[in-house]
Parts: C-alpha cells; sequence; structure tokens
C-alpha cells in the first residue's frame, strides 16, 4: 500500500500498486454497470509490448489505481528529467532553438494558473485568467517585423489580425488554408437576429448564372473552386490540412478532369515540382508554378498558393517575389485581383481570386533580423559579417512586399519553438483584417467571440514568446541570427574536411559523403551515420532518389542551442570508427512491373508522405 | 537605455526603449529593402486602443526595440502574476479546475526542455527530447477508465488508439469528425512505393455503380455523403469543426434538397432541438433525433452523430444508452451496420455506415469515478454519499457500452483543463483501430508516422496529466467526484435560499432569481448578476429566451477548486447591495417584419452562436 494512502480499504480493482493483482476479475456491484466491468483491464502488461529505453522504465510510469507515492512520483520524474538532461545537450538535428534557460526562473510560477485565453486575443471575454495583455504585445511586435499595419485596429481593412497558436505551424497553415478556402470558395459569416441574441450564420454564395462563369470540361463552374499548389518540399502538415479541409488539389483536379493536358510533364505531378527535383535546393520550381497556375487560372479557378520560407529538411526559402512577379500579370489577365462575390442583391463583397499564404515556420521568425542587420552602416561588425555569409539580398517574404503595387502575401505563420525556442510547440498565425470572412472584433465589447481556430487556447505560450523576445534588444537578436548563420558555415566546412579525412582512411562505404547546403539555410545535410549516431544527436533522416541511387541523407540544424563547440564534438563522433555502418537499407517496396503509378479505379486526392519533409 | 545592453551604439529603429522616439521615421539602409521600412512603425499609440485594467497596464507589456531589462521584465511579471492571484481565488464560472498546486513544484523544471511528443505515441520517433513513455501511461490509464482494449496493440481492430490532445477538446472534435467523414465517404490512406521510400496516398472509393445506391431528388448517390446531427446545446468547436471539415449537416440538405419535408418541424432546425428547448436540461431530444435519422438513413445517407456528455452551460449529459437503443435497429434496417466500400478490384473494406462521437470534454473525465464510487459496497462511506446525490444510474457514455451487441462509441474526447485541472488547455483523443482509415503505426518501426492531428505536439500536457491521476489513488479520484456534487448541491440550495431572502427585500427587479440545474450537473444557473460579480467571479453568462421572455442567466461550474466556503463568500457578494443592477441590455437585433429566417438567395451552411453554449 503506499504511503500516503488512506488507510481506507480499498476497492478490489483490476489491478493495484502492486502487479501481482494485475488479473484479478471485477464483478460489478453499483447500479447501471451491467455492461463491462467498473475498469478495463490490460490484456496484456504493457512494459512487453511498449519500447522502453535503458533509461526509462515503463514500469516506473504506470499509473496503478492506488496512486504513486510522493516518493514513486519524484523517482519517475528524476529518472525523465535526467534523461532529458542527456538528449537535450546533443539535440542538433531538429528546428528547435533548445536554448531556454531563463524560462524556468521566469515563468515557473504561472503554472499554477490554468492560462486559457479563449476567443479572439483584442477581446478580453469573461474569462479573466488569461494573458492577452501579453499576447498583444507579442503580435504588435511581430506585425512590426513583419511590417504589418499595427497596433490592430478592427475598423482599418489593412490591419493585421492574428494570434499566438497553441500548436505549432500546423495549426496556423490549417487556420490560413481554412480560411483561404472560404474567401476563395465565396463563403461568409453574416450576422442574424436569433437564439436570444445575435447569431452568425456561415452561408455559400451561389455561383454566377448560367453563362456568366468559366465552365470547364464537364460543364462546372469554377468561379468558387479554389485550386491548392504547393510544392514537393511541402511540409506534410500543409498536406494534411489540404486533406482535412477537403480542398482540391491541381493534381486531383487534373487526373480527373483534364487528364494527359498536364502543361509541365506526361502525367500530373502530385505536387509542384521543386527546382532540381531530389538534388535541387528545395526551392519551389517558379517555371512550372507559372505553368500549371496559368492552366487553371484561364479556365476560371481561384488560385490559393502555399510557399515555403524555410522547409523542413533543406532549411530552403522559396522565392516569394519572384514568385509574386511572374503570377500577379497573370491574376490581372484573369480577372483574379478583384471581383465581386454576391450572397444576396445588396450584399456583395468585393474579394481577390488569388490566396498567397507562407509557412514561414523557421524562416519568419529568423529572416527579419537579417534584414535589420543588413540595415545597419556598411561599416558595423553585424553589416559586415553579414556580407561574409549573404551574398545576395535578403529575401522578402512579408506583408511589406509590393509587386506590381499589390501586397501579395495574405497570410504568414512561424512555430515559436523553432526560431525563438519555446517548451513546447506553438507559433503565430498573421493576416489583414481585409482577408476574413468574417467581421473583426472590437476590442470594445465584453465577450470573446471565437475568432481563433482553437477556442481555448494556450495562455502560457504568449509568455514564452514574450519573455524570449524582451530579454534582449533587437539588435542583439540580429546578432543571434547572423551568428547562427556563421556556425552553419562552420558546420559545413567542417563536414567537407571529415569527408576528406574519413575518404583518406577509407572510412565511407560506397564513398563520399554527400555534404549539401542550400542557400541561407540553416542547415547542412549529409550522408545518414549508423543509428547510434543518429541517436544520440536526435538527427532527423530522410532517404532522397539523387543521380538515379536512394541515398540516405541525415541534416543538423544550426540553431542558436548549436555552438561551434558542439559541431566538434559532433564530428569528433562522425569520425569514431564504425560510424557510417548502418544495416542495409530495406528495398523499396515496388508495384509489379508494368503497373501504372495508380490503378485506374483509385482517385488519388493528395499524396501523403511518409518519409522525407523532415518528418523523421 | 537599459541595464543589460552592451554598450554598443543602437541603430536608429522606428520605437526604441524609450516611447519618445515612436515617431522617429526609418530609412532603408541595407540591400534589397526597397519595398518597405525594416520594421513597421505603429499607427497610434497601442496604449490608447487596447484594452486595459487598472492592475495592468499595457504600457507595461509593450516591447520595444531595445528589450526590457531584467528589473522591467521582472516587474511586468510580478504584476502579472498579482492579477492572476486575484482573479484566481474567485474563479468559479468555468469549467476549469483551478486546484493545481503541485505542479509548479513538480514540473518547473521540465521548462529548460522542448518538450515535443511530435508523431504517434507508441511510435518513439528520432526526436528523443519526448515524453512519449508519459504519455502511453497516461492513455492506458484513460482506457481503463473508459473500458477500452489495452494496451495498444497495432494487430488488434479492437484495441484503442488515442493521443493526448495539444488542444483542448475543439482538437479532438476536429479530429475524430475529420476521422469520421474520411471513414463514412469511403476516403483511405493506402501505401504505395515512391518518393524514395513508401509513402500513403489518400485515396477516394467510387460511389457503386448507378443503381446500386440509394439516390436522392437530384440524382445525386447518397453511398458516401455523410450527414451530422448535432443538438443545439452543442459546443461552438463542433460547429466550427462542421465548417472546417465541409461536413453538411441535415439542415443544410434538408433545406437544399428536401425543403418542407422535414419530419419534426415546418422549416429544418438548424440544429437537433434539445428536450424542451431553451428551458430543458440541455439533453438531446431523443424523439427528433430519431425521426431525423430515420429520415436521411432511409434515403441511404451514412450517419454522423454527435453527442454530448456534459453541455457547457447547462452541464447536461446527453442519453448515450437511450440514443443507440433508438438508433441501431434503424442503422440494421438500413444496411448501415456493415458495408463494403470498394477502392479498386480486391481492395475492400468493411465499415459501418454510422459513427457515434462523443464530446466528454467535461463528462469523460468526470463519471468514471462516479461508476466507481458505485461499485462500491452499499455500505461504504463513498457508496452512501453517492447515492445522496444521484438517484438514477450513472450513465454509459463510453467503450465499454454495448447496445443490441453493437459498441457504438467510435470515438471519445475529454479536455485536461476540466476535470482534472491543467495550466493551459489539453486533453485526451480516443478511438479504437478498428475505425481508423490509416494503417495502425507499429511500435517497433523507428521514425514517427505522422497519425495524429497536431504533428508536432506539446510535451508538458502529458506530465501534467500523469502529476494529476498519479497523485491520488483512483478511490481518492471518485471522492473528489463525489464531494464536487454535494458542493453542487450545497450552491444550488444556497441559491434558493438567496433567491427568498433577495425576495423579501425586494431586490430583484423583475422578480426571479431562475435558480436551475440539470441532473447531475456540476453547474448551477442563475440570473445574471450585475457586472462587477460576473468580472470577480468570472462567470460565463448567456441570454436564453424562456417562457417568451429573454433572460439573462450566468452559471458557476463547480469544480473540484470550488469549495463550500467559497459558495458562501461568492453568495453574500450575491447579496450585496445592488448586485443584481445591470444596465438595460441591448435590444435583440430584428429582422424586418415578414423577412424570412434566411434569404431566399442566401444558402446556409451552419449556424455559429455568438452567444450561449458557455461561449465565453
Amino acid at each position: 500500500m503506499s504511503a500516503h494512502s488512506t488507510g481506507r480499504p480499498q476497492p478490489d480493482f483490476p489491478y493495484g500498486p502492486d502487479d501481482a493483482t494485475w488479473s484479478a476479475p471485477v464483478t460489478p456491484a453499483g447500479p447501471g454497470n451491467g455492461h463491462a466491468p467498473v475498469i478495463a483491464e490490460p490484456s496484456r502488461d504493457p512494459r512487453e509490448v511498449y519500447p522502453s529505453d535503458p533509461e526509462l522504465e515503463v514500469k516506473e510510469f504506470e499509473i496503478p489505481a492506488g496512486g504513486l507515492s510522493p516518493q514513486q512520483r519524484k523517482r519517475a520524474l528524476n529518472r525523465l528529467e535526467t534523461y532529458l538532461v542527456g538528449k537535450h545537450e546533443t539535440m542538433v538535428g531538429f528546428q528547435g532553438n533548445q536554448d531556454m534557460a531563463h524560462y524556468q526562473q521566469d515563468l515557473a510560477r504561472f503554472l499554477e494558473f490554468h492560462l486559457n485565453n479563449v476567443g479572439d486575443p483584442f477581446q478580453q471575454g469573461n474569462y479573466r485568467v488569461n494573458t492577452k495583455i501579453v499576447e498583444r504585445a507579442v503580435l504588435d511586435h511581430y506585425a512590426s517585423l513583419w511590417r504589418a499595419a499595427w497596433p490592430y485596429d478592427a475598423d482599418d481593412p489593412d490591419s493585421y489580425w492574428g494570434y499566438v497558436l497553441t500548436m505549432g505551424s500546423t495549426e496556423g497553415n490549417l487556420y490560413a488554408l481554412a480560411g483561404a478556402r472560404d474567401y476563395l470558395s465565396g463563403k461568409k459569416l453574416i450576422t442574424e437576429p436569433g437564439g436570444g441574441g445575435e447569431q452568425m450564420v456561415y452561408v455559400q454564395a451561389t455561383p454566377p448564372a448560367a453563362g456568366d462563369g468559366e465552365r470547364g470540361a464537364q460543364g462546372r463552374d469554377h468561379t468558387y473552386r479554389p485550386v491548392a499548389f504547393y510544392s514537393e518540399d511541402t511540409h506534410y502538415s500543409v498536406i494534411k490540412a489540404v486533406r482535412t479541409l477537403d480542398i482540391d488539389t491541381f493534381a486531383a483536379i487534373g487526373r480527373r478532369e483534364y487528364p494527359g493536358q498536364c502543361p509541365v510533364a506526361d502525367e500530373w505531378p502530385m505536387e509542384v515540382p521543386s527546382r532540381g527535383g531530389a538534388e535541387g535546393s528545395g526551392e519551389i520550381d517558379v517555371d512550372a508554378l507559372e505553368r500549371l497556375v496559368r492552366f487553371f487560372a484561364e479556365r476560371g479557378h481561384p488560385i490559393l498558393l502555399l510557399l515555403n520560407f524555410g522547409t523542413t529538411f533543406k532549411g530552403a526559402y522559396d522565392n516569394v517575389e519572384k514568385v509574386a512577379g511572374r503570377l500577379v500579370p497573370i491574376f490581372a489577365e484573369h480577372g483574379l485581383l478583384e471581383r465581386d462575390i454576391e450572397f444576396e442583391p445588396g450584399r456583395t463583397d468585393r474579394r481577390r481570386g488569388f490566396w498567397v499564404h507562407v509557412d514561414g515556420a523557421l524562416g519568419a521568425g529568423f529572416m527579419p533580423y537579417l534584414r535589420i542587420a543588413a540595415a545597419e552602416e556598411r561599416t558595423s561588425e553585424l553589416a559586415v559579417q553579414l556580407r561574409r555569409e549573404v551574398k545576395d539580398k535578403v529575401p522578402e517574404f512579408d506583408f511589406g512586399l509590393r509587386v506590381h503595387g499589390v501586397d501579395v502575401v495574405s497570410s504568414l505563420v512561424m512555430s515559436g519553438h523553432k526560431w525563438p525556442g519555446a517548451p513546447w510547440p506553438c507559433g503565430v498565425f498573421m493576416t489583414k483584417n481585409k482577408f476574413r470572412v468574417e467581421p473583426p472584433a472590437k476590442p470594445a465589447y465584453t465577450g470573446s467571440p471565437d475568432t481563433t481556430f482553437a477556442g481555448s487556447r494556450n495562455g502560457l505560450s504568449p509568455l514564452v514568446l514574450w519573455d524570449h523576445l524582451a530579454s534582449k534588444s533587437i539588435r542583439e537578436h540580429a546578432a543571434t541570427a547572423v551568428r547562427a548563420l556563421r556556425t552553419t558555415r562552420y558546420l559545413e566546412s567542417s563536414l567537407r574536411e571529415l569527408e576528406d579525412r574519413l575518404d583518406r582512411e577509407d572510412r565511407l562505404p560506397g564513398g563520399g559523403l554527400h555534404v549539401d547546403r542550400s542557400p541561407m539555410a540553416l542547415t547542412v545535410r549529409f550522408r545518414q551515420p549508423g543509428d547510434a549516431v543518429v541517436e544520440k544527436w536526435s538527427l532527423s533522416c530522410q532517404p532522397m532518389p539523387v543521380n538515379g541511387e536512394l541515398r540516405h541523407y541525415a541534416h543538423v540544424f544550426v540553431m542558436p542551442s548549436v555552438t561551434e563547440e558542439k559541431v566538434d564534438a559532433f564530428i569528433e563522433d562522425l569520425f569514431a570508427e564504425g560510424a557510417f555502418d548502418r544495416p542495409e537499407p530495406r528495398p523499396l517496396p515496388e508495384r509489379p512491373a508494368g503497373a501504372p503509378g495508380f490503378a485506374a479505379e483509385v482517385r488519388p486526392l493528395a499524396l501523403v508522405p511518409r518519409t522525407g519533409r523532415g518528418f523523421q
């Protein structure tokens, strides 16, 4: 019996604090329990089936019916902390800044409250145990970094609107694409009386009368049928969002309605090609994108484009400015810069027929600081260092970008746990009032309309971002960003030197370390080492077909927590005897020879990668 | 200049640590910055436009370009903590247990790590700074409480599968309804070779050949057109999920395709009626539901039913067992208990044609403990107390419920911040392997397929739930649950006594405190007091049309953190002079006389309540 129990007799539960009682049967005794036991018994002992670790035993974390005594609880937590400290020290494989020394000191006290920023950040709401005042400060700060109109103003169509995400960019991408879909497909939230107050009704505009809109091969009107475009280096969360939202991709429509008519290949690719494919930098192929978008714009479809700004495996930036330069004229030609959406006579919205969402999970947190460094006097130490790292101009991606007079970016997301660093996933979503399908919330109202995706939202995450932003000057943040580029270059050259050393000793079976880095990326990719190294350094790995062979890559992401000293220790591990010994990879499963990509009867809707995309 | 700055000259930013520099213009100086300033300037001073509080000044939380000194940062955090302690003490209006004294002591140390349980909980993945071992223990524990087959077993179709949510039940409801939609509409994830490894493709089964399936008024096949049903007391997050997922409600299809044919009213209601409407308990009207479901089952539609187990305003429980007893025979009659979904010749799934999702945000965390108390010996103190509080049997809602031999519940969610209590929103989603449209993850694999909604997931939330569950025995948790019912009864009788006292002193303008409590609810609703009381006690309020008048209600939720002493203090505040003085409510906006509910040209898709549903 555990030390803290009450001393009263324990009921006869299916399993007790002592595992000897696992299999004790239960006879339901109370009223209304005729259907099944009070509690389900386990079919097997979890410790036989679940993965365990030499440092973490399944048994210590099980929660028995008797609970755990304070000592048992503390022992388990101590084990976990020890394990985590070890992994934390050598975490270099993911886009997560592990440098968060002052969060515990500053924020631990807030673990005593349920911090819930339910509803709109600009309305206080009746749930007052919130941190919305902090959230607004964080949003304003990012709005200034992303060159949006701020502070938030419900009456200004160009004002930013956004919120701090409770998930990472997955939530932001989903919410952006949901908004884009509704905006482009003629949906709207309108206010109606009813239900004892005001209520909103979600409505669909009727397509233009027959003959007005462009029609496709099957005679369907396309005015409210948005088509999604994203590259083959896009994060899997975007594909999940597209599936969840039931948005048609160009591939799904192309294969279904325009077989054999693809303007960039014999068969419609499932995603927009990346420049140079798997061997390339990871950037979207702007030429292919332009041809694909033109095909659908000509047929009257609104265009939903997702661009990456810092891809998860190669760390690549889509060229937002160049893409906009090519597409805006197409939008202009096909009436997509402005169109009228009629909901009922007298109720008309003027909207764009396109939406550009930038997934800046990593890049949107990082790049503004390079722009700030670039704006310094030519002779400043920071500007000099930056020129050593960045030959071209700092790429554009945010609300300040105007191309042919159009502010092309409709929405933007950033992950808080990537560049800033956070104890859990979080992030920022931002758009402008004029792109929202619901009426903007007015700060003066009480109550808290449900304008965000999550509803109940993590109120500690804004504090984490605030603490990160406020603890340094912008210039110090900029210096950190430039230093990360320097360290990435150091990693790259260290890996190239390592390749020479390994080659000289003939330690690379099959030859080559395959070191590669995309322009300005914070990551370097290279041949995947053996499992021990992968596990110790938490390396993210993926196979890629290069030069007709399947290569297995790993990468290191140089977040601010990765120092040159850590790079040195990592390189030493890679130089150790047998570091690259790996079991033969499983051969790729193959369709029977001659079989097509998909059976004709199957209607593919989207590709869902299980490997790649920095997935792990 | 702040105390911690580097001493180097600061660049000329648009605003500095001193607000005198707000309006200083910026001249872009660096390369590539021709489009806009380096950082956007504010159009106004945020402190003029954002809501502030006597205890919280906007100014103190702003993040200037120079950052905040450690002293400034500490001052702001101290202000916030002081404010939160005040609000926390008197938080009685929401379904959030505020009792979380030991989280800080046990868990503060984990704020130093980025805890990310990315991907499937049963696969370790390469990102090792995770708490999946703790997550699995929490899931197993809830599986036992909800009488599912456990531990997780990829090879057992009846095994539970689930994960700890990063949001609250909003994420769980969305994920459940997304799974239900895909399951019912003939979608599937199939594994294909390609992309340098295995990949999954999301595919759509072809509807049965013409003549095979049931067809509707417009000749469309209904086999893969699920119809959603949920009551008018359903939480707004469900409506948001339905919109996001583009699922047809019975109301949308009914109004569009079967005008004038509604089996329960002259016009199709937007949601399934609740028993007794606004004056009733908040439970779904089982008779109306049965007639509505039969209408669509007869026409060949698969049925997607969402039931509430603890509604947000009235705390009501839909009668899952009774609903199942009525609907299973309808499903049997119309071939919805089992049907074959053909993806291509030889690739067939056997699936149900219905899905029952239980939104147990509050109830799923609470009710198992009543069942446990009910299973004790009749003479135990706990069983005696329980019988005082619960006259009928403890309602059924989980995976252990079988009706006519069918395990009716397909999926279940619970919020971690409601019954258990947590520093931020979190929760648990659970279903069974056999209801998933994707292949189950195998624990032995490395890598971490993206089977959850969030992708990157909050790894501290499982620790919070674990710490909560493990700190007591199940019997102690059961005693807490019974005590909450006792305290709710105490609140109810205190409010009724208060009504007498107020009436005697003629302090209730218009008369009546309108005290009401639904069966077994943890909440009591009553006439909304004035703003000062609402704000001090964080009361959630909503107007409801009762007896032909619009009444304004507030409610108190009796979570474990609400004691009888707190109830006494609250009642005293309500008895104070002027406690019920409120400004005249704004009159309800009205459509012009004779106007229909919606203009004929508008196609309503879903109702989006702005008030009610425990929104705030």
